[in-house]
């Protein structure tokens, strides 16, 4: 891993991020968009066809194959996302709010309703990222808002099949409608609906570069999640921090794509060589070596800083998705921590306890976002709602007032509203 | 207004909706976000320069100007907005969220921290439409979830000055920085920020296409509150509703824009001759006449239903920006609203209420996407961010659990970071 010194190097060289090349395929999405808008669910079989090289006979998964997927996975993993399941539905909800409403002597009455989004669309990438913990987080803050219909979209292998886990996490958590389409055109089938998928209020969850630029293209006629990107973790280390186990949590991150991010920011320069040789040892050992070795290659950074605050600003100025706190006494840290989608503090929480089991989400914002962007939770899956009402003698009260605002705007059409109900119109 | 009855006319027919030919104005935005992107401020000055026809000296609006602005308002308009301040301060506290921890008997901690957005960007319109009541609308929720800079950008008249009214508006919300750059290219300089304009998190307010479009082009560098379209109001209306004041209702929205869409849903059929006489009548004295006259030629609807909860079910499909309720019983039917942005209920609280004063907001979902979006709110400017600890026991106890997750998922790397701290790695 490359190492920087911010006693030597300038902030902005060491932070710069290796991206790809990103190919712009806009035209190529938004051609899909329109074929699936026009063409509907014909479509879809024909694109799956041409993208795919996939005959389906039907979009919808039957539950003949839920069924047999169930039977299909160990029940020793059914337990396991049993519990992860208890744990994500307990974490949130703690994110459950209630609407308000306040009162007024003058007989004023007005407060904020939350009410669930009737239908939501969850995309669940295919091929070699199969996750069914990514199906859990998705959908069960949905169904603790309180949504209707929870449509799943994802693409099937070349045999026009879902894996066991995916559809056995779906069933698991809940899913009421699972459709064999990937891709852009799984994007517009939810946006905009065709005969046999129905169309969303909001869509859902991680995917490649058309699916990320689906999701953007039809974001307004849907409401979406996030746009995320590839993956990152930032560590902050001090003395107590175990080399060993630091290399472990880099290259966990590194082996999810190439263009992940793994950074230790690290007050002890006598760590760096220790992890440097840990990284080495244990990518030699790791299965998915060539993605992790070029992750590490591209993005792959250890920051030696003079004191915590400086990690700790580092850390708020890269707004990393994941931020472990390596340190002996983490908890007085996380009050200095500004941007970070999800934190993990001390030695013992390594970042996959959260991808996978302990409760809060793992869908989180990404390159840098989480300066604006949430970890995805029940507030994703409802709206809000105002109200206001009032007596003819509290808006008898005001009326003055508001018909000078709405004048000064030249809005007449908006004072003679008042007007009228006061008798005050010619 | 065109008169339909859901007992000839198919819903398909009578919900169909009237919209401009909307240009296609990707390429200039695309070009201008490009521009102000390479070129920083000397961009800015050419593009108001060539599109705005003003040359300006300075991009920021100086306190003296401010200052001005205080003094050329009446003490009236002053006072007025300080009421409406108060009231929606005091709304919108409401809102404000705390976070939360979950602890375990295991030793484990985990929870939700709520933060405020460090730096907001405010898009405040110009031209006709200058709404001060909109910069209140938009700053104070910010305020009051604590974002430290809150900059505001907003078009020139042609001898480069801001409307008094706004800058006096800004001035009493509390905005941090104002400058004189409207359209895109304002938009573009808070997402990508410049030597004079700071780059924000986030940009909320209204603005033309050019604006919508350039917002949903940064969408994703920084979060925006939503895509708004056309304002519309839909009033559902009993045996109990006064004609003349829904006329008023319905001219009120039309006023704003060609676009603007005004509908009257009824169960009386008695009331629509007379609130078609009353429309007649109030828009032949209206100033804005020409632009009401077209929204009400346009989009304007009355809706004859057999009951009232017809009438709801129409509501709720067509998921107005703003619903009125005036009937009898206006709460017996609150609970049945499932898409609304804003609710007003009874025949004493005209839309224009919550325009300028009462306290909720009215930045709202318009075009129907009160589906998804919500009325903008404090949860506008805050993200959150959710923390983690396990103690060694704890981790230990579910690391089986969580190994065979990650190795169901093929990220052997994952399973290793438990295992190496487990000391169960080869």
């Amino acid at each position: 891993m490359r190492v920087y010194s911010t006693q030597k190097e300038p902030l902005k060289t060491i932070l710069a991020r290796k991206y790809s090349e990103t190919a712009d395929v806009s035209d190529v999405v938004s051609k899909i968009i329109k074929r699936v808008q026009t063409d509907g669910d014909q479509a879809l079989y024909q694109i799956i066809e041409e993208i795919d090289h996939v005959v389906l006979d039907s979009l919808a998964v039957s539950q003949e194959e839920i069924d047999s997927a169930l039977k299909a996975v160990s029940p020793e993993l059914l337990k396991v996302m049993e519990q992860s399941k208890e744990n994500i539905w307990s974490f949130h909800q703690k994110q459950v709010r209630q609407g308000f409403v306040s009162t007024e002597d003058s007989g004023v009455v007005m407060g904020q309703r939350i009410l669930p989004l009737a239908r939501v669309g969850v995309y669940v990438p295919g091929g070699t990222a199969a996750y069914p913990s990514t199906v859990l987080m998705d959908v069960l803050p949905a169904k603790i808002a309180g949504v209707k219909k929870i449509v799943m979209v994802t693409p099937t292998d070349n045999e026009g099949n879902v894996p066991a886990a995916i559809l056995a996490a779906a069933s698991i958590a809940g899913v009421d409608e699972i459709y064999k389409v990937g891709g852009a055109h799984g994007v517009a089938a939810l946006a905009y609906g065709t005969d046999t998928i129905p169309k969303v209020d909001k869509i859902v969850g991680p995917g490649n570069i058309y699916v990320a630029t689906a999701k953007k293209m039809v974001y307004g006629e849907v409401d979406i999640d996030m746009i995320a990107g590839p993956s990152d973790v930032l560590i902050v280390a001090d003395h107590s921090a175990n080399p060993r186990w630091i290399a472990a949590d880099l290259l966990a991150q590194a082996e999810h794509d190439k263009l992940a991010q793994a950074i230790l920011v690290t007050t002890e320069e006598a760590l760096i060589e220790k992890v440097q040789t840990e990284v080495a040892q244990q990518l030699a050992a790791l299965p998915r070596q060539e993605i992790a070795a070029a992750a590490i290659e591209n993005n792959g950074k250890i920051i030696l800083v003079k004191d915590i605050e400086e990690a700790l600003s580092i850390a708020n100025q890269i707004a990393p998705e994941h931020l472990e706190l390596s340190v002996a006494e983490p908890f007085a840290l996380l009050g200095k921590v500004e941007n970070a989608g999800s934190v993990f503090l001390g030695h013992h929480t390594p970042e996959v306890l959260g991808d996978y089991f302990a409760g809060p989400n793992h869908t989180l914002p990404t390159e840098g976002t989480a300066r604006f962007y949430s970890p995805l939770s029940v507030d994703d899956f409802v709206k809000k709602s105002s109200y206001l009402y009032y007596t003819e003698e509290a808006m008898n009260a005001v009326g003055p007032a508001v018909e000078l605002f709405a004048e000064t705007e030249n809005l007449m059409g908006h004072a003679r509203s008042m007007k009228v109900r006061r008798g005050e119109d010619a």
